[in-house]
């Protein structure tokens, strides 16, 4: 369980979690989105110990999702900022708040309201096809192996699996028709 | 540094990643997702000891992620499957590779293609308002407190953020204005 293993995995999903997937991360993005992002405001706000923040930050640094600031000349004075990666990772956030209202919400209700700028009303964030505009469920979506898809460390299993489903189901089909789907053989 | 701490936050970013936040286990989604769901089929494409694999699923079965269903009667032998709780993971996952392909895909392109059986395109998942199917960004929305939104550990700093935000925006806010940020005081 090599924290370094995740990141050279083939797989978009092991390199996002390589990134963000380390404990407290998440809760971390969740404040500097809010625009909390002094190191003792961050500190304070998830109880966490300096070091293991000051760690935290220094991967999302090395990454390019953080950057320093400074907001103080005599002393100096740094804040950590959100760059355009890591700004991107909004709909991770939000998906995340989208779970946790629906089902690990207990009586009280959700603990924040999303509201978008744009209508102005109260949003629960969906996730649509570019295309089409349709809503994209576990059911409505078939995986398939993309330009780099590889099989190796991490990958063993659904490797060949999606190469095989790419190889059955991209030659001559027809925009429309539902792909068939398969299972992994035993 | 407590795993078992992050369960106790009011956010629901903190009790998702208490969840599914565990180093592997958006791996292991991933894979039940794609139809993987033999333990020893998950311990071979990943490349994860068995114990640790063991500890996660009973992590997911717990919270009523995954459930094993038996696939063959004598010996018996069972496969994990996900419920609907886990299947509404799926815009997770989604924003997992989304956000990998961007940022952290190399010269090769990107592992996987995601194909909407709807309209049978390659697609790119987008986040978007439910009532006005706008994109939703960082920059086009707006978080403050909820019904459930509470001050204490993990929301020492956000809590009060969050709360004077709704109560500056909630009364008398019009439809469709554009609502003024706030940042944190140092």
């Amino acid at each position: 369980m090599q924290r370094s293993g995740l990141g050279h995995i083939t797989c978009s999903i092991a390199r996002t979690a390589h990134v963000v997937g380390e404990w407290w991360t998440p809760l971390i993005l969740r404040d500097l989105f809010a625009g909390i992002g002094r190191f003792e405001d961050l500190r304070r706000d998830l109880g966490v110990a300096s070091n293991v923040l000051a760690d935290r930050l220094a991967t999302l640094a090395a990454h390019g999702i953080v950057e320093r600031r400074a907001y103080q000349e005599a002393p100096l004075r740094y804040e950590y900022v959100l760059t355009d990666k890591g700004r991107d990772l909004f709909p991770i956030i939000a998906a995340f708040i989208r779970w946790g209202d629906r089902w690990e919400t207990g009586d009280a209700g959700p603990p924040t309201t999303l509201v978008h700028d744009g209508c102005g009303r109260p949003t629960t964030p969906t996730l649509v096809c570019d295309h089409c505009g349709g809503e994209l469920t576990a059911d409505a979506v078939t995986t398939m192996a993309g330009p780099g898809g590889r099989t190796g460390p991490g990958t063993e299993v659904i490797g060949p699996l999606l190469a095989e489903r790419r190889a059955r189901l991209a030659p001559g089909r027809r925009p429309g028709s539902r792909p068939r789907r398969t299972r992994p053989r035993a």
